[in-house]
């Protein structure tokens, strides 16, 4: 994608490139002048899913994501209930200080949503500082966004990213492995379309990334059915898919030159609260709409 | 079950209480006085899963775990390629030294498998001597007979041990997350009935398992449709699940005093080797029929 891409925005004009870093990404969407996707974004800073619950609820997520760890690769949490600023982290490579400074999770992705009783209650508002409590615990799930870099520089730009678009995002009928609370739970995943020819070296390249979901989870049009996606080009989260020259890619159905590839999504967790049955409010980043941290996509290599 | 079972084979006459550890159960288990199901064996002693793979295959194993750690959590493997005696372990709080002492894994479970170019060649022989080689990598992963003592002494006793059956293990459609070469594979699952009004209990107790499979996968008459299992009564691998009183469990089907129960099982990784296209020797215990560790239950609680 051009790093020059103009984001005319609130009072004043930022470019792709002027963000190039995680604090600056972070800065810019706690004051709101930026607010869009960040696929990306700052790149080779990793980027990371957000989901905050009630601390009654944090051992069984803990639980949820050493169950799913392609799903809900589980990176860092609030060092203690209500903090909102240190993280502990769990990436053996990043020390908690490496993680994000200066940090204020209530306000640093672009755009949250809110849930109230596992149901969604407010969708893409800039911040959660009036819903955020002491009992709030928040948790960072790795993101496939951190692994684009390397397919780019492998010669595989993701096409969303070449469209200017958001990844699209599924519903699929992957379980997740239930953890108390976290019962009837299924995987989300995100799209890329690549060649059929293809398929093995872009397994090989996310192969390594496995706290930002690792290698595929299915590939080839015939997982499009066995995943349950009805439609693929109605995602449930993010932009549709396209055809380099802007056609459905629902019509290529059978193409191998645009074959669809999935990867576990850290949307999961979302999906997972309002399947369960939980009580209070949840808080999340909008999908495709990630927080930028300091440490680098390559620290994280296993 | 009771300690005092007798066991008649070969010239010598043992008892479960005989073999009440598991350097005990590996010595029986190397001569081939002892040749059974290792359910209720050395109580509180940990047992694994055990596959043997060539050395190509590894890595992608390991990633084969890290990405299915519920069906697969690995505990150790062999310190380097072709080394049946010395172990490499994962648990954090047992050393390599402390997981089996004067080891040798070609003979020291009751029985064992080979499969031959992923199709299996040869069931429930006693040992794999001839068939180990020095590009041989050996992995253990987690059993869920290592949570049964904690069942016990909850007052939830399997019902497969009170009626000195095997486990029944089932094939289901719930997918691996696939891995290298390891695609296409599917969890299988051990099953325990309980009452319906206990399942919370149950599940609760095995939960703190996570190296041993952790909690339940699935439960309920509802689940069994749902994991593709197409006959109760007709487990792929073990004993037939029984009622108290001796009939076939599905002519309970909807009775809420004998409700199945379902767990991630260590025969998955032979299912995964089946269902992959590997070329060479693979082999692995005989499902039911466990490598008996040094190293006790309560040591692998997280």
């Amino acid at each position: 994608m051009s790093t020059t891409t103009t984001i005319t925005q609130t009072n004043e004009v930022l470019t792709l490139s002027t963000l190039s870093t995680g604090i600056a990404a972070r800065l810019a969407s706690r004051s709101n002048r930026y607010t869009k996707s960040t696929s990306g974004l700052a790149p080779s800073y990793l980027q990371a899913n957000l989901i905050i619950l009630p601390s009654k609820y944090a051992a069984d997520f803990r639980d949820l994501c050493a169950r799913n760890p392609v799903p809900c690769p589980l990176i860092a949490e609030s060092s203690v209930p209500g903090d909102f600023s240190i993280l502990k982290s769990y990436l053996p490579s990043v020390s908690d200080c490496k993680i994000a400074s200066s940090l204020d999770l209530r306000t640093d992705c672009p755009r949250f949503n809110v849930y109230q009783d596992s149901k969604l209650a407010k969708e893409g508002i800039p911040d959660i500082v009036s819903q955020w409590t002491s009992d709030h615990v928040a948790f960072l799930i790795g993101c496939s966004y951190s692994f684009e870099s390397a397919l780019v520089r492998a010669g595989f730009p993701p096409r969303h990213a070449l469209l200017d678009r958001n990844v699209p995002m599924y519903r699929t009928n992957i379980p997740l492995n239930p953890a108390g609370a976290f019962i009837g739970g299924t995987y989300v995943v995100s799209m890329r379309p690549y060649k059929k020819k293809d398929i093995k070296a872009i397994r090989a390249i996310t192969r390594r990334y496995l706290p930002t979901h690792g290698e595929c989870v299915a590939w080839g049009w015939e997982a499009v059915e066995k995943l349950g996606i009805k439609n693929i080009d109605l995602p449930q989260w993010g932009d549709a898919p396209l055809t380099m020259d802007g056609r459905p890619l629902g019509e290529m159905l059978g193409d191998e030159e645009n074959v669809p590839l999935f990867w576990g999504c850290g949307v999961t967790p979302q999906e997972a609260v309002m399947r369960a049955e939980l009580e209070g409010v949840v808080m999340a980043h909008a999908p495709g709409h990630m927080l930028v941290l300091d440490c680098l996509e390559e620290e994280v290599l296993k």
